[in-house]
C-alpha cells in the first residue's frame, strides 16, 4: 500500500510588548476554514529550508520582514493527499509594512488567553489552543518536546 | 547582529513488538559524545526532504530500509556555528539486514524505562529523556505539542 507523502508546514509565531500574538483571518479566497484565524505561515515549497519559506510566506500573507528566531511547537494533520509537518517558530519583526495577501481579510493582535474564543481551522485547533493555554497560564518556555 | 543560521535534522524513533527503541551508540569516529546512545538519524542536506533524510540516514547508519509513518516530537539545540532544528519520526522497518556504518560501534533495543541509565548526548538528552518518560509511564500518543 503506498502510503502518503509527508510535507513541511511552518507558521509564525509573532508576539507584541503586551505579550499577544499576530493572527490573520482567512478570507473566502480559501476553499476551507473561511474565517478561521491563524498564525501566518504556509506550505515549504521542494527544497526550500524552513526558515526561508517562513520568511517567504510572512511577507506574503503580512507585508512584514521576519526571521525565525526558535522553535515554538511542532504538531501533525493529514490532508487528503500529504501528512503535514507543521513547525512553529518563535519569529522576530525586522521591518516592513503591514498589507494582508488575498489569503486573509483581517490582521490582529491576540492575547492568548482569548484565543479559546476564537474560529480555528480544525486541524490545528487542539495544537493552538494547548500552546495559548501554556503561554497564557505561565507554563514551560516554548520547546517542542512531543506529546 | 547576524544570526546564526537554522538546519533541520531528523531522528528515527523504531520499535520491536516488545515496545523496545532502536538505539545506535557512537563510536570514537565521532568528534563529541563518543559512548553515549541516540536514535538513527541525522542532518537534513540542504533542499533534501526530511523524510528522505531519514530513510537515507537510517540506512547508512544501520542498514535498515524504512520509513517515516509520523511526527514523534520535535526538539532544538544548538551548535557553534547552526541552531538544530529536530524532527523525531516514529519510523517503521520496511527491510535490510543490519550493518552499522563507522560512526556507531553497538546497536540495541532498548525499553524506554532504561533510558534514564544510559549516556544519552548532552543537547538531547532533556528531550529524549522525557520522550521515554512518557513512552514508558503509557502518557499521551506521541505527537509533539510543543512545551
Amino acid at each position: 500500500m503506498p502510503t502518503k507523502p509527508f510535507g513541511l508546514a511552518v507558521k509564525a509565531v509573532l508576539r507584541d510588548e503586551a505579550g499577544r500574538s499576530l493572527l490573520v483571518r482567512r478570507s473566502r479566497a480559501n476553499r476551507d476554514s473561511v474565517g478561521a484565524w491563524e498564525w501566518p505561515g504556509g506550505k515549504c515549497d521542494p527544497g526550500e529550508a524552513f526558515d526561508s519559506a517562513l520568511r517567504r510566506e510572512v511577507q506574503e500573507e503580512t507585508g512584514l520582514l521576519v526571521e525565525a528566531v526558535a522553535l515554538a511547537g511542532a504538531t501533525e494533520f493529514e490532508l487528503p493527499m500529504v501528512r503535514v509537518v507543521l513547525l512553529c517558530l518563535e519569529t522576530r519583526i525586522l521591518g516592513g509594512v503591514p498589507a494582508l495577501s488575498d489569503e486573509h481579510d483581517r490582521f490582529e493582535w491576540v492575547p492568548f488567553r482569548e484565543f479559546a474564543r476564537l474560529d480555528i481551522p480544525a486541524h490545528v485547533q487542539r495544537f493552538m489552543l494547548g500552546f495559548a493555554d501554556r503561554q497564557a497560564h505561565g507554563g514551560a518556555p516554548a520547546l517542542a518536546e512531543g506529546p
